[in-house]
């Protein structure tokens, strides 16, 4: 059985660009299948999908190929490149949108897509997406190997990390994403649960020295509100009532109970995030 | 081959979540396949998520596995659970999203998701989607026996019923879906073609006794509208024009030829809609 | 392996309509696989649809079964048909939306579907995508020959065609469709660059003489503004400025770079466009 191929972009679903490059797919490897991550990246959004794909990945199975589409600059000069990391392989601009998921994942193999039988035989300037990504990632899909598809790259453009700091009696971050039901993802993460509390070890700065984090007397603070506490689940405040909680990737999360926090607060995205700690 | 996982949650298509649940249940059972009934129910509207359930599921082979999450208690005391009846199975939260569907089937088996062994090893308290309900699904799929998921529940959870209420001369009922045309679908049915005329079997109340609609003599009236007859569809009236009609699920529609009638009568959900029959 | 169903309608994704259409479809054919084109086409616009589908078809395999649901007059007296040319198959409403398609590939086999064999045993009047297309579309992939579906059809109905004209010093054209990145995508079309410039060779009306037009000294003219030469990439300009180049279809495309264009001129669809050439 074919591996499968996970797609992530910007394109959205109004128009026919994801079924064309399904459609391409289908022509090199008749067997292929497809999980859509997501399709409404905000256009041209590199940093959103980078911190998408890095939430997505593990949950695949070793040897998905992730076509990441996401290429503000598309037909200009950035590479094309494909890359194995950890027995996934990802296909996509060198704008940065791999730099997250290939440091996580670490000693990555890395090509340049310059191998004409791996793309279609007209190249546009405009839909790299359908021309040269798709095709390399149902080639990568059907078994080719990454080497074939082009000479090696040393060095792939990178995504600016998050803002995380920790200083004594505060951690700071920022707001990174705001999801369907209006829940306000922070960057201050790894969170996780143990029998000390909550334990932080930095998700993007990996030479931060892990914290223990007392749960029940911190504060959150973004924009005008103030949350006391990190909570366990939604269900712990009345319905409507703002909380803090881990998110389900081990981010901070501001949520309101069956309601929208981000509504409530007037959060859009960027905004700091303060963790009080003492 | 692998029966179908059929989804219906509310968590939209600009996050990562559907494509995640997919890419756990790819990796418990390789050849699954997915068909989408929808992610756009509205934030927690469990309701919503009934009753499209219910228009949906007889579509479906019997063996398909519904996996639907809408799950405004996740984290919370509400239990996970899985049933099986008329061949079909399916996983969801005990919120009464299963209600009306085990009620038209009968005789369902129920089980509570208690079993370590068929959840993700970290289960978190805001994503029981990715962590209990998919990874119960795809074992669902994979030949899993129900009984080995967890013991067996007695009661669950109900939804309310939409109101429908038939008396000497009328018959009154109320809007329970605007679809993507503006197509407002009410809760008088179910609604057949016969000789006499309509005849109306209660879907919701099947205490009720059928009943024969003369369907060119009633009056249908929502808002400030009321419309004279039931029509047998759209292009019986001129383009712009309102019209009754029945829906292809078997429920009394208003709709509007080429155009929105929810938009033309300011309809949003839940408004009340009197049948005259006398 | 069973061929692949593409999907293209204007149900949207909100309710269950696309959802109970692949389930239909699975049951008459469980190996069945599809690929969604859109299903936002704008409700009731088949002009939208015709263009669609004549900028996707070659992207699929030949053998590929189009399932294409935009279809105003449902349940009234337009026929239901499929057809075969250039080794696919299309099955639609006979309401123009196959007839660029059709035109392009030539020597086409079309049929309507009468047989009731083929369709679902009841048929509604609102949802024929369900009850009679989906079936069609599963039976042709399954390898049932078109002609089973029904008696043969001599003539279908015809989609007007956008607007081109070629005259001394100008080409006039409209704006046939705005993308979610807002680029606006004209009817001047099909272009190619060679070793003389940008060659026209009009898509829609094959009667009329292949130009060459001089890329560099031209400008462009849509609403107020007026653009000067025809670029090769988005990245010719700097970011945030409007510019002409040829879209991945082979249309005249007027886009901003990592902007919208649509919004920045106001343009909606329908709009003239003057490319003067002298």
């Amino acid at each position: 059985m074919s591996p499968i191929v996970a797609l992530l972009t910007d394109f959205g679903l109004q128009d026919n660009y994801v079924g064309v490059m399904k459609a391409v797919m289908s022509r090199i490897t008749a067997d292929v299948r497809f999980i859509d991550i997501t399709h409404q990246i905000q256009p041209q959004n590199v940093r959103q999908a980078s911190l998408t794909l890095l939430n997505s990945y593990r949950y695949f199975a070793p040897s998905t190929v992730f076509l990441v589409v996401v290429d503000p600059g598309v037909g200009g000069s950035r590479k094309c490149i494909a890359a194995e990391a950890g027995g996934y392989r990802f296909v996509a601009p060198d704008n940065g949108v791999l730099s997250f998921v290939l440091e996580e994942l670490g000693s990555a193999s890395i090509v340049e897509l310059q191998n004409p039988a791996y793309r279609l035989s007209d190249v546009s300037n405009t839909f790299h997406g359908r021309d040269v990504f798709a095709p390399a990632a149902a080639h990568l899909a059907a078994g080719v190997a990454l080497g074939e598809l082009g000479p090696r790259v040393e060095r792939i453009a990178q995504q600016m990390k998050p803002q995380l700091r920790i200083e004594a009696g505060q951690i700071s971050g920022q707001v990174m994403h705001i999801d369907r039901f209006g829940n306000v993802i922070t960057s201050i993460g790894q969170l996780s649960w143990n029998e000390q509390g909550l334990l932080l070890q930095p998700r993007f700065n990996r030479g931060l020295a892990a914290t223990v984090i007392p749960a029940a007397q911190v504060s959150v603070a973004v924009k005008d509100a103030t949350l006391f506490g990190i909570r366990r689940s939604y269900s712990e405040v009345s319905k409507g009532q703002l909380l803090a909680l881990v998110d389900s990737s081990g981010f901070l999360e501001i949520a309101c109970n069956q309601g929208s926090a981000a509504t409530l607060l007037g959060v859009n995205g960027g905004e700091s995030v303060v963790l009080k700690t003492g």
